[in-house]
């Protein structure tokens, strides 16, 4: 008790929360006087903060802002007005108009509040979400419309829902690329990962369209293997050693929980439309709707063996709302990839089944493997929902069309199929370690290792009164 | 300060939120001792854990799961895709689509969300509500293919747009009667309870159309009278001594009541697709839009009822904000059961009056009652919400059509009505008792009582800081 | 103990809330018994609460409801149905019924979520926002129908799509409105204020549809510049001096930050629909398409804008949510006001970037001033967000009108279009005052200045459990 005085002399005027995440280790001796002791600690210790982005974001984006500007001012018109008299077109687009609105809303509500189940991290996961979305759609019209043959005419790109649906998807790749280094960059760092990633998306898909002519169908629905693996091999590249194995600030509470909730169930309510938005054509009607009813039920499965493999590995049968968050995308994911092949309700079923089980099982065993194994930590899991879902999507694919053609066919499709995984995932390899790379460098400004996952070196968060410390924080 | 001694040499490994409760009842006493005093106390008492449904939930998730996946290899398909090629399916498509997305909205987010808002059990709520809704749509796909005359051909069953909205209103019936019970029973339990009544919705709505020649509208939209009181009988053979007169966790804070205001704000705003939803054929375009208008302004009316009784009722004059988020929809449930017979803006508005005042008042005066004299506790007060609006919207559509026709029409019309709203009730009732006696065997592990109401029987809940036990809870 | 007494004289007679604020000031001193403390002296002092509206509210709410219904019984009818067997109408309806679902959600959810970033008043800011637009909506339809002369045939008011759209739209004027007054006034002010606001708005309409034969396409965008300056006008009158510097309770959280983010997006992700909802014709096909894409690359630009700005005027380099969520919204304010004027993507994009300056550095620099150096406090920066872009999005119109014709038109253009700034400025000027004033009566029991932003004035909040105090607050 003697050890109490000094301290109430001094009560220093720590921000709260470092005293929590010092207390935390030391919380096996006794609790009320560590506490003040650690208090005490950190106020003797520099105080850090994290390094203000002030004289670099602005400038990255002011002065990409402007070149797209420029470029918008050459090169992109809306498209012709003459143009959408015509029935048809008009029909196409009160369809798409809701389809679009769907994945819009996945991009930014769905994403960016799955992004928020850090517990000092939502304003970082839902606000850079939005700026990195907003930026990264630009560069996709762009890029789209530059490297894609069938897009422009006459040196014009023209903006149409079929555009601005395919910019939206390339963001969402971006996106999930961003989840695996969640909360480990800074927006700069995030930024020109994700403006790089669309690049190399963009890159990846003229190669399969262009030289493999491969159907954008099937090329755009690969966004969940580019991404996965780009994500991982960055952040493979970027590792931090103090966050092995678990920084004090990557854990969800009730709250954080059911924001992310709320994202998780955007997207997974929408993800029919993600699916089927591509589907154009009027022959593809029918395809339109298998995808729909079949992403529908393969995810409908997903949830049942999400939840119920995440209360079986679980030694006191209690679900994790993280693991099972990510689990329940899963199904999407695999039929997705896997999409112009099904046909029948129930292959969509087994598929997500197969893909649920595979992500629960990879969440519970190869997240922590990952990390102890290979230095590599993945924040949002991304490995688990999209990069191997999508392998198991292809795999369906390949299986499937392979079991219904004649031999000669099936192998010819077997080859090119094959090559054109094996080409995405060289590429987004490749592509994610050189961005790793690149971002490492410290004109980039990266925070320290404690300020990761914490809004604070980013956001002023006017906090929570806390009755303990009588402060804010 | 000696008092803090023999505490801080146990220091119990209770956590914190047992012993917040316990503080209550001795909060009269000076506080901070009082509060070490009972945290000892808690541990003196055994801990109990609730029962671990590691051995029962996967394998009843599972084993229902492959019956319903091999149910779905041998009976169910996609619409024939030569079908859809037609200009009117396509036309139909495009707008039952985003009717379908609207209700999908409600089932997913706006029940699931509304669900959360009890202070510890909102990982449940939502988190339960998608499992049980995801196996209760496949289920009734099945269901309502089976036994509907009008929806297998050559006894396969196909999945379009009208199959899959209206396995979303049998899993919509299911969730109103979770809502009885909601944080009172084990997601095995829910999961049993769900499925049985659907099956017992869909041989309801079996009954009344082929042997009362009811049309599906009519049958459909009484799921609110057949959830609600499916529930609350089951609700009241469940009924657990502890929870009287009130249980301490069945409260809400500013939290929780936003979450649950999030999905009462979805499912207000698309209540006019939910009930229009079902309005399929061309003729019925005029009254597609007099549903979806007379909702609207049926829902209208209700908000501004809704928090003017719950103000006029409390003696502080302060809202309640559970109540008003309940009355809020019982202007949609009671325009529903009524819709076919209502073409003017007045008798929507009227109906919906009607419905929110009787709604209000039964938050206020009747929830206590009910669980006093009649020891049935209805947790999110869906006799209030569901139940008694579907019986005014009934009773509304019975005088309306009455009015309207001559005299002899008007009587067979009032035989045929009554007939329907007494096999609904009968139903609903025996089959309630009979799943709240199916659920109450020992077999499917129920928690104990203070662990009602609480996600932490069922979810690795990693909490907030508590910088008074400096431990997260 | 001893030392309680000479404190206890001194403290106010606060509830807890302020109770914590004081002991803010004095946690100097050692924390645990100064709290207790003012805890004390909060018991002894006569606790004032917020005047009860109970005989006000019911009043107000019941009598205008009644009289709604009596206009309604009287003059409105549903669309005729055999008008909407006609083909075209069809499609317009299945087009028109998704846009509008995208504003209904706008309206009750979006601006209702944003109104909950002030943290104690989440309840008030989404319940009072439902109350008044669910109000403001059937006011708007008999006052449209009423006046508006292309509304109305032989007396009577046809509720259609294009009638509820536009009443959603009036609805918005007068949230926007309420967000200057957002926190200081009761729910009966409320809601007089936006009936007041719809009736001012409706009538200006009037004056420029009638008078000046404004198109309604311009004249409804105004909204945002009437609601704008009514509401500042409104606040100005209605000043409390005690909100001066800052109002304790006037912060943001963690929490709250999100719930706000919540509402930014729907009302970020929507906003193209709300922009285009309103073009209905055939020949605006094309239009339509214009808005639509315009509107979404002003508000992808504003986002890149609005983050950029806040970090570069913060001296830490922090942003602030607040600031970024409000600015974020500008870019879809001045496109709207601008959009019959925009036919290229990069002008959008430059009007979305200078919308976004703009309010952003009003949030930083003038939002503050405004209130030191007029005395007009502002609390959701309506003036930056609604306001100001409304009139950078009529200078752009002017500008790019006046540059594409020659230049007797130009001239004739630039009159009228300054006439009708004019004019709406003045109303909404006048208006705004006028009803400021009438609001300022004592009649309406308007709180005390130091139950603003406070829920508890209104609702029963049964809120967290605080373990140093061991009661809920």
């Amino acid at each position: 008790m003697l050890t109490q005085l000094p301290f109430s002399r001094q009560t220093p005027p720590c921000p709260f929360h470092v005293t929590s995440v010092l207390c935390m280790r030391t919380h096996s001796s006794l609790a009320g006087e560590d506490c003040r002791h650690s208090e005490f600690v950190t106020v003797t210790m520099a105080p850090q903060y994290a390094p203000s982005l002030r004289s670099r974001l602005p400038i990255v984006t002011l002065l990409l802002e402007i070149i797209f500007l420029l470029l918008f001012v050459f090169f992109v018109k809306i498209e012709h007005q003459d143009q959408v008299y015509r029935e048809f077109d008009r029909k196409t687009f009160i369809l798409l108009y809701a389809e679009f609105q769907d994945v819009h809303v996945m991009i930014f509500l769905g994403f960016g509040f799955l992004a928020t189940f850090l517990v000092r991290y939502g304003f970082s996961g839902s606000g850079f979400n939005m700026l990195v979305a907003a930026m990264a759609i630009q560069w996709s019209v762009l890029m789209n419309g530059f490297l894609l043959p069938q897009r422009h005419h006459n040196r014009e790109i023209y903006i149409n829902m079929k555009s601005v649906i395919e910019a939206e998807l390339c963001a969402a790749s971006a996106l999930i690329a961003m989840g695996a280094v969640h909360g480990k960059l800074n927006p700069v760092q995030l930024l020109l990962m994700a403006l790089l990633e669309v690049t190399g998306f963009v890159v990846n898909q003229w190669i399969l369209q262009t030289l493999l002519r491969a159907d954008l169908l099937y090329s755009i629905m690969l966004l969940h293997i580019f991404g996965g693996f780009f994500g991982v091999m960055a952040s493979w590249v970027l590792h931090r050693d103090r966050i092995k194995p678990k920084h004090e600030k990557e854990k969800t509470d009730r709250r954080t929980g059911l924001f992310s909730m709320l994202g998780t169930l955007f997207l997974w309510i929408f993800w029919p439309s993600f699916n089927a938005a591509v589907v154009y054509q009027k022959w593809d009607r029918g395809l339109k709707l298998s995808v729909i009813y079949g992403t529908y039920l393969s995810l409908a499965v997903s949830v049942v063996v999400a939840m119920t493999v995440s209360m079986l590995t679980s030694s006191k049968g209690k679900m994790n709302m993280v693991h099972v968050q990510g689990s329940v995308l899963s199904g999407g994911v695999a039929i997705g990839v896997a999409m112009t092949a099904v046909h029948t309700p129930w292959i969509a079923m087994t598929i997500g089944l197969c893909a649920a089980l595979l992500s629960s099982l990879g969440f519970r065993y190869m997240k922590g493997h990952m990390l102890l194994a290979f230095e590599c930590h993945d924040t949002c899991g991304v490995l688990n929902v999209h990069a191997i879902p999508g392998i198991l999507g292809w795999l369906a694919h390949l299986f499937l069309r392979v079991a219904s053609t004649e031999r000669t066919i099936a192998l010819e499709f077997a080859v090119h199929h094959i090559c054109v995984l094996f080409i995405t995932l060289c590429m987004s390899l490749v592509r994610g370690m050189a961005t790793g790379l690149f971002l490492k460098l410290s004109i980039w400004r990266p925070q320290q290792d404690r300020k990761c996952f914490d809004d604070q070196a980013f956001w002023k968060v006017i906090g929570r009164f806390n009755p303990h410390t009588l402060q804010y924080h």
